[in-house]
């Protein structure tokens, strides 16, 4: 795509802490908008790669990252001077990196994070995790959402996301840092619905691949999809979401890319359980955390706190845990006794 | 998928106009269900084959329909004692086969359409070309949409669909004569809803087909549904519509059904465009109706009537009728100037 962004932008550090395949590309992002961007990694190997090769072999094979984006295994170093600090841990393990973070952080650093999924036991969302971890006012953590799979993000493919934080100029200024031709970010206040959203999706993307891994066409994908979304919505809302935000790119805009791409790890995991590996076997296939398996432990406890009506995380539960066969699971979703729409 | 509708069903004689594939494969849904079923088609060589060997080999090329699926060329022989009659016409068609079927109608046959498109200089919703054509009041006709695919359809794979009648009681008959195990039916009382979802949806599949074919990738695909899905709904609102109808299946549901599948014309025909063909040339190639290509004419004028911005609907109508380059429509789309994203 063509360079529209004329502006000169304020070149800054920015640390990114984990080097995942999101983390990366996003890494990516702010390097090529001229930031000098170091990630942090527990694994030296890795780090050593990044730093001297421009590569990240295990989780974007193929990509060259820029030069102006390196690694350490140093968590003071990665955040020494970082104006702004991208947490891209999974889910499970951002309380962990955030503890080893918080003594280290420049006091004005923005603070951004691409996780999605919940606290597994305190079922706090990731913010809130942040915030608690940071010490900081909950209204200035910036969640980075919406339909962007990694591996075409370090292809410069045209890609649009949301951050959003309660308060306003956080969100505006993860935007300056991350914005550029080809990738589009958009702010949004309503932090609860971004989060909600991105995790729930990765449930629905389970369900869809093990509807398109049974055979069951895109008829059957689409109704999953639709219900998927007013599930999403349900919890959102109990949660003090705004249901605008699931009518866009977070919310059915993510759901549709999760669902509906082979990139997704999710619906890739969804499709292996439906040809009868079981859980185990699945992870080690797919080799990345599978965020849906916990965010489905999460969300069903979650709608019992909420009193929601979550079917289609009700059917994964069972098949996820309870050994219960996709097929059945499919069929018990796709023929729920219902009349009305609405 | 199990047999779960116990009850016995009523059977009736059930007529079906015209023998497209969308329309073939809803006759089939009838037949299945005990109906009677008789299509309607000027083509003598295709009637006598849906009669003769249970094919439709242009337009559902190797289905075997139901034996109790028949034809005739004959339209008062079938409209006669049908009590359920489908117009499954184009929207270009649908005035013309309504007029000559008025006459021959039985007084308390149900109306249902499964139409997805405007008249086009009229901008008539189909429900109302029809209303006028046949001399029923408005709220009786029944309008049929979703996510579903006419190849899908007849191989029984599992489909979801809403039946909207604004007055109670006629939607829900037409939802006892399609329902069944894999043929899920829910109610609506929205058919403005329904009826723009379907028609404008076909314009976004276009635009899907165009960032596909141009090799865009997943995350702009679905960004432009996103945005997409805000077009639907703002023209929707403006006309009456109900906003929860476009994040239903006639909605969300359609739309990712259409801009994901292969089966879809619509995405076909955009993806062809953006190989560099012409739009006689697509057509060609396509050799069915293309919906989204007039639709794009009725929405830009609609949008006109009712002030409503419709962006995506404006860069197809350069693409399709002004010549504008394909990526170059796509671009303007990616790179509109918005910080806010509601």
């Amino acid at each position: 795509m063509r360079q529209t962004d004329g502006s000169p932008r304020e070149l800054k550090k920015a640390a990114v802490l984990v080097a995942g395949s999101w983390g990366t590309a996003l890494a990516a992002v702010l390097a090529a908008n001229g930031h000098q961007v170091v990630m942090w990694t527990r694994n030296a190997a890795q780090a050593a790669e990044i730093r001297d090769l421009h590569v990240n072999s295990k989780y974007l094979p193929g990509a060259a990252l820029p030069e102006n984006l390196t690694a350490t295994t140093d968590m003071a170093e990665a955040l020494l001077g970082a104006r702004l600090v991208l947490f891209a841990a999974p889910s499970s393990a951002m309380r962990q990196v955030a503890a080893a973070a918080a003594s280290l952080l420049e006091p004005d650093a923005i603070i951004v994070h691409a996780a999605k999924g919940f606290e597994i036991d305190s079922l706090d969302r990731m913010s809130h995790v942040l915030a608690e971890e940071l010490g900081r006012p909950l209204e200035t953590i910036v969640v980075l959402s919406g339909p962007s799979h990694a591996e075409e993000v370090v292809k410069q493919l045209p890609t649009t996301v949301v951050v959003a934080s309660e308060a306003e100029g956080y969100a505006e200024q993860a935007q300056d840092a991350f914005i550029n031709s080809c990738f589009r970010v958009y702010t949004n206040r309503d932090v609860i619905g971004v989060e909600v959203a991105g995790a729930i999706k990765n449930i629905i993307a389970l369900g869809a691949g093990l509807s398109d891994g049974l055979g069951f066409g895109d008829n059957a994908k689409a109704a999953l999809l639709t219900r998927g979304l007013a599930e999403i919505g349900r919890l959102g809302q109990a949660m003090g979401a705004s249901m605008m935000t699931f009518a866009g790119l977070a919310g059915v805009g993510d759901l549709v890319a999760t669902c509906t791409s082979p990139h997704s790890r999710n619906w890739r995991a969804g499709s292996l359980l439906a040809s009868g590996l079981s859980l185990d076997e699945v992870l080690e296939k797919v080799g990345m955390v599978v965020e849906g398996v916990r965010t489905t432990r999460s969300a069903k406890s979650l709608a019992a706190r909420y009193g929601v009506e979550m079917p289609i995380t009700d059917q994964l539960y069972e098949v996820l845990f309870q050994g219960k066969a996709p097929r059945e699971a499919v069929e018990s979703l796709m023929l729920r006794d219902r009349t009305g729409e609405l």
